[in-house]
C-alpha cells in the first residue's frame, strides 16, 4: 500500500509505502530535516504542517507522523514566517503560485501497458493529476504512441490547460478588487508574480444606487439581475483591456481572485443581498467560493477559476479578509489596529491569536462625499492645508492648479488647522462671519465677489465630526472587548488611497486614530486588492484567508449598550 | 476544536471534540457498540470502517481511533456483508441511496445573529451541507427572518435542490446501459430503492458502424461528435419517456449511472478512441467519473449528477465493473465465475482478495449475429431445440409461430442437439446431404420446395465453435494464471439476455462452460444494468466500483505464449 506525499513549497509529490514517517520520507528524499534528538519526538524541530485531503493543516513532528493517507506537507517556517517572506504589502520575494505551468515527457506507451493515458500523464508529471473531462478529451485526440513532450498549467492537482504546442504558455492571473464606487483589476503574471498591469473604473451598478443600501434596495424591490450584470461586463472589459495592453489573449488567465464587500460580494454572484440588510446583517453565504469563470460568465481560460475571498459579516466583507491577508496583523503576537476607510470604515484589532472586526458607519464623508466642496483626489483638489508661524493658511493642490474642491486628505488637515487656529472650537462648532444660507463658512479660495469657489462649512465639520466619532468610538470599543489599553497597539495599518495620503499628526489630531498611536501609522494603501493578489501568488492564501475570516470574531458595535454614549463621547475634536 | 463525524449508515452527523474515540462517540450516542474488552483494543469486536475526505475507507478499532479531523463512518457488518444484504441480483431488501430528501426546519434569524443564511441551513440539517452557488442564490431569494421550512434533496454534502413547497419532492434516479446494440435505461424512486420503469432501445450509433471497432474508425476517421450527439440524444428521449410514464419530469432525476463497453464509455463522453485501437488498448481514462449533467447535455435536475463507473482496460468495461458490483463474485471468499456474452466475452474469475479479468474475441455469433438464419431472441426465434427418445428433433419459438430465425440459447441447444444425434462431430464437421452454396447445412424448418427456411450451415457451426473456444481458452487462461483447478470455482454468473434462457447442460455440452460447472451456474440478467442501479441505491457503491475495478487485474490474453495453443485446443466440441 502506498500512498502521495506532496511536499508543496518544494513542488514535488512522491510516491510514499504506507507506516514510514514523514522523517524517514524527507531524510530519503535528500532534504536534509533538522532532527537533533534522531526522530525520537523530543526537541521539536521536525516540525512540518500537514493535511490530508480536505482537512484543516496542522502543525506536526514529522518524527513522530506516520504516512497513512494522501498527505500535503509544507516545511520550514511558521505560517507567520511565510507571510512575512512574501512582504505583506511590499514586493513579493518569494512566490508560490495557484497556478503552474510544468513541462512533461510522456513515454512510449509499450514501456508502460497497464496504463490509460491519463496514468500515463500522471506517471510522467509524478503528481496524481484529477481526471478533468475536457483534459481527457484533449489528451484523448493525440497519438501518443511514441511518447509526447508537453505542457500542462495546473493548479494543484486541477490540469487546466494541456498543450502540445513548442512554447511554453503564457500563465497569467487576475486580481479585482470590487468596490462600492470604484474596481481596481491587476493582471499578474504568475511565473514570476509580477503585476503586469492595472486597470481602474467606476463601477457601473452607480446607476441604480449610489452606496451599497442603495443598490440592495434596487435589488430587493426590482432585481439583482441587472447589477449583476453589469459588474460582470465591467470585470469582463477591464480584463480583456489589461490582456491586450500585456500582449496577451483572456485566454491566458487561469485564475481570478476578488475581493469586495458583502454587498458587491453578493451582487457579482447574483445572490440576493436580503438578509444583510435587516438584523443581524449576515450574509446568505460567508465562506470563500471557488467556482469555473465560465459559470460566472468571466472570459478566461475556458477551465479558469473565480476565486472569491470569504466574508466575516454582513458589513466586513471579502475586502476587509483580503486586508488583512496582506498586512501582518494576523501573523504576529504584537497587537495591531487596521482602519480602512472607504464607504463604511472597517476595524480589525488584535493579533495572530485573537482578532476582532467592527464596521462602523462612517459615511463617505471621509473620502470627500458629503461634503460642500468635496471632490475625490483627482486634479484640483486641496490635498494638503497648513498654516505657518505667522498664522497664514497654505493649500497644496494636486497637479498645482487652482483649487476646485478639497479631498479626503486636505479635508483632515483643514479641520487639523482650523482648529489650530481657533476657527473651529472643540466642540466643533466653527467661528466664522461668513456665511452661505446662514451657516458659518471658511473660506480656501473665493473668487472677487461671488461665493463659488472653494470653502468648508459648518455643516462639513458636522459630518467629518460624525465619521470620526463612529470611527473612534469603534477603536475604543474593539479595545474594551479585547480588554486591552491602546497604548498597547503596536502598529496601525492605514488602508486605502485615502490612508496614503493621510497626515498621521492631523488624523490624530482631529482624533480620528489615538493620539497615542501617532508614530505607529504605516498607510498600506490598497491592502484589499494585495490579499487578492496574493490568492494568486500564494497557492496556501486562499486556506489561510478562510481561517483569518472564520477566526475573526465579529463586535455588532450597535448591539452594545454603551455604544451611544462611547459615540457621542467621540464627537468631540478634544 | 471540534471535527464532524458522520455515520454513513445511521444517516447522521454530529460535530465532536477533537482526542475523543470514535467508541467514546459511539455510547455516547446511544449506539450500543459492542465492546467486551472495555476499550483496550484486544477484542477487535468494536471495528467499523471509517475514512477522512478524500481517503480510502480503511478498517479499524472504534475504541483505537481518535477523532482527528473530520470523519466518515461505517458500523456493522463487513463490505462483503452490507452487500449480501443488498442482494445482489436479485431485489433489495434495504437501501442508502445516494440521494435523499432532509425535512428542515431553519430557526428565526435572531435566535442565530452570527451566522450567514448557509450556516442556518447547515445548523438545521445538521450535515455541513458544501456551498454551491445556486443553492445559495435560492435560499438568499427567501426571507427566513422568522425561520422556515424546507425540503433539501441532496447527496451527502451536496444539496442539488431546495424547495419551500408544502410537498415533499419526488427524487428519482436513472441507470442507463449502453450496449453496442442496444440500450436499457431504469427508472428509480430512490426513497423506495423500486424501479419505477424501463426503457430500451436501439443504439442508434449503429448508422456509424455495425460494432465497435466500426465506431472508433468512423471516430478516428471522420469525427466522434455525430457519435456522441446521437447516444446522448437518444438517452434524453428515453429518459423523457420514462418520466412521462412514472408521470413525473427529468427534472425530478437527481442521478443518473451509467455503465457500458470502454468504447460505449468514450463516445458517451466525447472522448476520442484512439488509444483504444492499438495495443496496448488502453482507454484514455480508466476511473469513474462524476460529472454534472448539464455539462453533457442530459436533460434532469439542474444540479443532477452523472455516475459512469469506472473500466479495468480497454476491452474490460464499466459494464464489467457493473456485473461485478452486482454478483457476490468480489464480496465472497469462494472462487467464481463470471461471463458475460454479448459482441466481446468479458470474464472475470477470482474471489475478494484476487480478481483476474480478460477479454475474449468471441465476436457476437453467439448473440445470434454472423449466424445465416440468427436474429434476436424476439418474436419467431427458435429459442430451445430438444431431441426425444427415438432422435426425433423438436423446436420451440418464440411467440409460438412459425420459426423466422435462430437466437443465442436455440443455437447452443442446437449445437448440443446435432452433436447428440451425430450431425455433427466432436471436430465441428457436419455430416448431412442437405447443402446451400455447396455447404452441408441442417434443416429445422424448410418450407416446400424452397431454400428459404430456417437451419444451421457448416460456416455456423465454425463460428459457433470460434466464439466458445476463445471463451473456453479465457477460462482456461484465466484459471492457470490464477493457478486454480476448474473445480475450486463454485459458482459461475452468467450475465445477459443470453444467459437467462441458455440452457446450463448444452452450453456445457457444446464446451463453452467446463463441463465440471454445469450444476454452479446462476443466469444473473442484466448484471451490468443491476451495477448501475446500485450506485442509484447505495451511497458506496461508486467507491466500492473504483476499487473493484482498479483491484481487478487484467490479463491481455493474446499477449500470453500459449494462447494460440489453447485456443485451437477449445475448438473442439470434445
Amino acid at each position: 500500500m502506498t500512498y502521495w506525499v506532496r511536499w508543496e513549497k518544494e513542488q514535488k509529490a512522491m510516491e510514499v509505502n504506507a507506516g514510514k514517517t514523514l522523517l524517514e520520507v524527507m531524510i530519503e528524499a535528500g532534504m536534509h530535516p533538522d532532527a537533533p534528538c534522531g526522530g525520537e519526538g523530543k526537541c521539536g524541530k521536525c516540525r512540518v504542517w500537514c493535511h490530508g485531503q480536505g482537512e484543516e493543516e496542522r502543525e506536526v513532528l514529522a518524527c513522530q507522523t506516520r504516512v497513512d493517507r494522501d498527505l500535503w506537507v509544507r516545511t520550514g517556517e511558521s505560517v507567520g514566517a511565510i507571510h512575512v517572506l512574501t512582504g505583506g504589502y511590499g514586493r513579493k520575494t518569494e512566490i508560490h503560485p495557484l497556478v503552474t505551468v510544468q513541462r512533461i515527457a510522456l513515454a512510449p506507451r509499450k514501456e508502460q501497458p497497464g496504463l490509460s493515458e491519463w496514468e500515463r500523464l500522471q506517471k510522467a508529471s509524478g503528481i496524481p493529476l484529477r481526471e478533468s473531462l475536457p483534459m481527457v478529451r484533449k489528451l484523448s485526440q493525440r497519438n501518443t504512441k511514441d511518447g509526447a513532450d508537453l505542457w500542462i498549467v495546473r493548479s494543484r492537482e486541477k490540469v487546466l490547460e494541456l498543450s502540445f504546442e513548442q512554447e511554453e504558455p503564457q500563465v497569467w492571473g487576475a486580481a479585482f478588487d470590487i468596490g462600492t464606487t470604484s474596481l481596481a483589476g491587476y493582471l499578474v503574471d504568475l511565473k514570476s508574480g509580477e503585476v503586469l498591469t492595472t486597470a481602474s473604473a467606476i463601477n457601473p451598478q452607480f446607476s441604480y444606487g449610489a452606496d451599497v443600501i442603495g443598490r440592495a434596495n434596487y435589488a430587493l424591490e426590482e432585481s439583482e439581475e441587472p447589477l449583476t450584470a453589469c459588474i460582470r461586463e465591467k470585470v469582463n472589459e477591464m480584463l480583456a483591456e489589461m490582456c491586450r495592453r500585456a500582449q496577451g489573449s483572456c485566454q491566458d488567465v487561469y485564475a481570478v481572485s476578488m475581493v469586495g464587500n458583502s454587498c458587491m460580494h453578493h451582487l457579482f454572484l447574483g445572490i440576493s443581498p436580503q438578509s444583510m440588510v435587516h438584523a443581524p446583517y449576515q450574509p446568505a453565504v460567508n465562506r470563500h467560493l471557488i467556482l469555473p469563470a465560465s459559470d460566472l460568465g468571466i472570459e478566461a481560460a475556458s477551465e479558469a477559476e473565480v476565486f472569491w475571498l470569504p466574508l466575516i459579516a454582513g458589513f466586513v466583507g471579502a475586502d476587509t479578509v483580503g486586508g488583512l491577508l496582506s498586512t501582518e496583523l494576523a501573523w504576529q503576537d504584537e497587537l495591531s489596529l487596521l482602519i480602512d476607510i472607504g464607504t463604511n470604515g472597517e476595524l480589525v484589532m488584535g493579533n495572530r491569536s485573537r482578532r476582532m472586526a467592527c464596521s462602523t458607519a462612517a459615511g463617505p464623508a471621509l473620502e470627500g462625499a458629503k461634503i460642500s466642496c468635496g471632490m475625490r483626489g483627482a486634479d484640483g483638489a486641496i490635498e494638503h492645508v497648513e498654516v505657518d508661524e505667522s498664522g497664514g493658511v497654505h493649500i497644496q493642490v494636486i497637479g498645482g492648479g487652482i483649487a476646485k474642491g478639497i479631498c479626503g486628505s486636505g479635508l483632515i488637515d483643514a479641520i487639523a488647522v482650523l482648529l489650530r487656529i481657533g476657527v473651529i472650537d472643540d466642540d466643533g462648532h466653527m467661528n466664522s462671519d461668513d456665511q452661505i444660507d446662514g451657516q458659518p463658512v471658511y473660506w480656501f479660495r473665493r473668487p472677487q465677489g461671488t461665493d463659488s469657489g472653494v470653502y468648508l462649512s459648518q455643516k462639513d465639520v458636522r459630518e467629518v465630526q460624525l465619521a470620526k466619532g463612529a470611527i473612534a468610538a469603534g477603536v475604543t470599543l474593539l479595545a474594551a472587548q479585547l480588554g486591552i489599553t491602546l497604548t498597547k497597539i503596536e502598529k496601525v495599518y492605514l488602508a486605502g488611497a485615502f490612508g496614503t495620503y493621510l497626515r498621521p499628526e492631523n488624523a490624530c489630531r482631529i482624533g480620528l486614530i489615538p493620539r497615542e498611536l501617532e508614530n505607529r501609522i504605516t498607510a498600506v494603501g490598497n491592502s484589499a486588492g494585495e490579499g487578492a493578489i496574493q490568492i494568486l501568488t500564494c497557492e496556501n492564501a486562499i486556506r489561510d484567508a478562510e481561517r483569518l475570516a472564520r477566526e475573526t470574531e465579529f463586535l455588532e458595535l450597535a448591539s452594545l449598550p454603551e455604544f451611544q454614549d462611547v459615540f457621542v463621547d467621540e464627537l468631540s475634536f478634544e
